[in-house]
């Protein structure tokens, strides 16, 4: 079996890791951790988003948190925008890429951003049009691209059809997303190489939730497909909304662990990264949800 | 990708899962999980071990678990012991298969049965000639193929060793275990094609801890080559012993997921064998380990 020899991993636990948290983390917590991370060798962290603070009241402090951190030139900060509004604040901010979302779910795109699929598109044309306009990159991020809360099982054609119109209004890459964590590994080559159509091995990533414990076996599989770019949460940051208690993204920890044990190279410092976990869940006051901190954390403790 | 079009599953939660619980288990607990396991369709169970109560007291009761069982013919029930004293026991109660058990490290031998592997190979070669006299088959565990936790990596050489003087005294089929669930998949791959040098591909089965969170992925390229038989147990039962507070043996139920969703054949109903788990995890006070029994239990309260 060939895999790729080096894979680029995107952090999303300042964003997508910590959205969901009831309690507000400060913002010079949350600029600690995207140091730690980059510190660690992260080359791509999705910090923030702009969505209306009245959905997502722990992303407010967008703003302040973008200016509060200290760049690295060979690092790549994304941010998450819907629409126009989110679009202007989020430009102020000099992010390196601007990230819309869509779901290949008919029923989740109605329950998350209260529109068809189609009419989602339409709603990012300009978003995606100003980006291009500003000289930032855009990636799209698909979600429920294996299974829905809603509606079960959804076919790889439908990956196909939102990685299509997301190619079309000029999206650059895209995430494939399985939201639920329901994916075993054919299933999430299927729904990947349905994007593949549509984009090429460079510009897809994967985004694996584990909450049914797959998403490493899943990750495997996208690897014996070609695709090089994943996305994945330090700590295992991000429970999952659609079934309390379970686990959401995969720890960014286990994911590294596996590529070192597959020799694929990551440029990213195990120790480092176990440290920005430790530095996240002790604030939040949890116990890590990688495996591999877990379990090197006694090693350490001796 | 082609894989195996059936898969079959050997519980080893009653013995491997059960054996370091501090606190007694119930004989009628241990028959009753038995029972629930063949009843959810698992075909190989390992019910018990007749090793010495001094060194591991919750086992016990075996001749009384073995003798209150209510046998299908079509499960195998297997029994693990070191010596022959353990084998006059254990043959009394009748099992369908006898476990030895060895390591693949040498220092990992030292500590766990105290003697060299070819000195544990001498050991074994009479209780394996008895169990063949007596019309029972043999099984070989092999611990520690991956790594050890006192000699670090283990070099695939030594996994075919310990193979090759296994099948010299007449174990019939072995267990590739990565004891301390540090392996990755392409590790796990040489350890197994290792042992595939000695033991025809239905005599050789995975048995991957989850320590790392790997053992899914582990199980995802031992399938790429071939292996068709994996050892699991029920609700991840079985902490690992060298690394306090994290996981042990991978959970049953998340095997099956794994294999569903692959559309191999297991012959097991998932519902049943959370049924199983969650008889156990209550009886010991304790959540699951099974990630996808945690969310679909989650889910089925919905």
């Amino acid at each position: 079996m060939k895999y790729p020899a080096r894979v680029k991993l995107i952090d999303v636990g300042p964003r997508d890791g910590l959205q969901n948290e009831k309690q507000p983390v400060p913002a010079a917590v949350k600029i600690e951790l995207v140091q730690r991370l980059q510190n660690a060798g992260l080359k791509e962290i999705e910090v923030t988003s702009y969505v209306s603070p009245k959905w997502v009241p722990q992303m407010a402090d967008n703003a302040e948190v973008m200016a509060g951190i200290t760049r690295d030139s060979g690092v790549l900060y994304s941010v998450l925008t819907p629409n126009m509004k989110g679009f202007e604040a989020a430009v102020a901010s000099k992010p390196d890429e601007i990230v819309v979302f869509g779901a290949a779910s008919e029923a989740f795109s109605q329950k998350n951003i209260n529109c068809a699929i189609a009419e989602s598109i339409e709603r990012f044309a300009p978003v995606v049009q100003a980006t291009l306009d500003a000289g930032i990159a855009v990636r799209g991020a698909i979600s429920c691209t294996v299974g829905c809360p809603y509606e079960g099982e959804i076919a790889p054609e439908k990956v196909a059809y939102v990685a299509r119109l997301m190619k079309d209004i000029g999206v650059q890459r895209v995430d494939v997303a399985d939201t639920i964590g329901v994916g075993t590994p054919i299933k999430v080559q299927k729904a990947l190489e349905a994007a593949l159509q549509h984009f090429d091995i460079a510009h897809v990533s994967g985004h694996f939730h584990d909450t049914y414990g797959q998403a490493l076996s899943n990750t495997l599989a996208a690897l014996e497909v070609g695709v090089w770019n994943f996305q994945s949460s330090v700590a295992g940051l991000g429970g999952c909304p659609y079934a309390k208690g379970a686990t959401g993204n995969v720890a960014t920890e286990d994911v590294v662990y596996l590529l070192q044990g597959l020799g694929i190279e990551t440029g990213i410092d195990l120790d480092r990264l176990i440290d920005a976990g430790q530095f996240i869940s002790e604030h939040l006051g949890r116990p890590t949800q990688s495996r591999v901190a877990k379990a090197l954390l006694t090693k350490r403790a001796g």
